[in-house]
């Protein structure tokens, strides 16, 4: 079972996050990209999709033309958890 | 320059497209499609999404797992236009 982020850990982990945001209201990390037009933003998208599937653990997102919005929060906890820091490294790797 | 659709030129092509519904505070045409899982979502939208830059119009669209929703509208023509139903009536084919 995943567990929500404790307050401890989070004050660990987030900095290390400095370009996602804090959703207080979903319980989740957020992050915008915008890219050079759409074969960019969907080529992104691919490659987190790919990330996602293999991770097993899936963003809410949407995409307008070239900007691309994530969402990461964990269903199963309840809220924010140590695999949406994992994915988030991930995708900021990209 | 694309054109917004006429009031009857809207009541002559909606009922083509009865799985979408008409978003009035947008002006746009709505569906939302649900898959088996992830894979089949994102199988999807890379299908649409090939059609979209294809036809140079892009939908604003937002995935949670197996679950997509589709917004069309045609931000050049401040509302709905014939490219919006090109692009439902493809998406419908899929």
């Amino acid at each position: 079972m995943v567990k929500k982020l404790s307050d401890d850990a989070r004050a660990a982990l987030l900095p290390g996050l400095p370009a996602w945001t804090l959703d207080a209201a979903r319980d989740g990390i957020a992050r915008s990209f915008r890219f050079k037009d759409f074969v960019e933003a969907f080529g992104f998208m691919s490659r987190v999709a790919l990330l996602a599937e293999k991770a097993d653990h899936h963003p809410e997102w949407s995409n307008v033309w070239n900007r691309v919005d994530i969402l990461l929060t964990t269903h199963d906890a309840g809220g924010l958890s140590q695999r949406d820091i994992d994915l988030a490294k991930a995708i900021d790797a990209l």
